[in-house]
């Protein structure tokens, strides 16, 4: 049983749902920066994220001691080691496959390249789009996966197909040596041991709205 | 501060991370049913959501008692009362402002229906786009959008519209009664007391992907 539209069977140490909440400990310690703040403890960062401070000082723990102890966490130097946890020090390369409307919409979002994501390729099927610009980027069959992936040094796959042709795609990003994929078909895919996949989930969100409308 | 991209200022008893993370337990829970267990303790609950049993009854405490001292929570009981809780038990109808190849993308999308989630209108404010249909809906200019939503019922918009119309339309939809906003585009709305908005956050999912390829 899965919690989320995810895969990853690795490193049994750090559970994924850990993983997948250090983005959130990121982004507010950058608040907490921005404003001037230096030291935070682990009450007040569990205050931001309703969370217990025992359920924060477990998280970070599987990554060593960042606290000492009655003095909070130097926000900067965890917000560093968080960063560089995560893989966030540096910026990546990633793919777009499928130049449809979403994949269109994908390329042309200004959220990525700031955080360090940078989209230099994009792939479709369709000989009538295959060749066009789109956003800068002039749109590759999918025949070159493979060949782009390597000379690009791209290590992130972002599927933007149709539902019946995303598990096709990610076959053919795993068989080029992807090993995380950000997913918008609404599908779990199947894949090997040692690759990740997230799926992006709009449901969730609206299943937290309509608390405050019911 | 806030940690994510939303809002909402109403009902200060319950943190909104904790209304956020509802819908994951609720996740978890049809697991479990689906499996056909019937009872499951908040450790185990807690181990499949790598949290902390403290934290699981911390949440679900600002909700009543669900659980009996040592039996575990009755699984089928704390679902429908979630569900309940969160606005699950009904359906909920919703609408897509700007129909770009991301709104498309977003009405064509199998995901939502299947959980009550039925978008019954779609609008532009493209004269070119006005008045075609798309997955089935007729698409109306904006400005029928405050007689739609009444006569419609939709209680849920879905802003699909570029960054830099993204404002307005959130104001037209605040002004036409929507207190639920579902906003794909990269920007933090200003909205009033009372209504909610939650972004579809891609770059979270990525940031949780690089720790296994770094």
């Amino acid at each position: 049983m899965s919690t989320t539209n995810n895969s990853y069977n690795s490193d049994p140490l750090v559970p994924e749902v850990v993983i997948q909440r250090l983005p959130l400990y990121v982004r507010v310690l950058t608040q907490f920066t921005n404003a001037g703040e230096d030291v935070i403890s682990s009450e007040q960062l569990g205050s931001m994220l309703q969370m217990t401070p025992a359920q924060i000082r477990k998280d970070l723990s599987y990554f060593g001691r960042f606290g000492k102890q009655g003095r909070g966490y130097d926000i900067a130097m965890l917000e560093g080691q968080l960063r560089a946890i995560l893989g966030l020090d540096r910026t990546w390369n990633a793919a777009v496959i499928g130049m449809g409307r979403l994949g269109r919409a994908v390329v042309s979002y200004p959220g990525f390249a700031p955080e360090g994501f940078n989209i230099l390729a994009a792939f479709d099927s369709n000989d009538d789009i295959v060749g066009k610009t789109i956003s800068d980027l002039k749109v590759e069959s999918i025949s070159r996966l493979t060949k782009s992936v390597k000379e690009l040094e791209i290590k992130i796959g972002i599927v933007t197909v149709p539902i019946d042709q995303a598990q096709g795609v990610i076959d053919a990003l795993v068989e080029a040596g992807i090993r995380s994929i950000l997913n918008y078909a609404p599908l779990s895919p199947q894949v090997p041991d040692g690759v990740i996949v997230r799926g992006i989930d709009p449901v969730l969100s609206l299943q937290s709205m309509t608390y405050y409308i019911r």
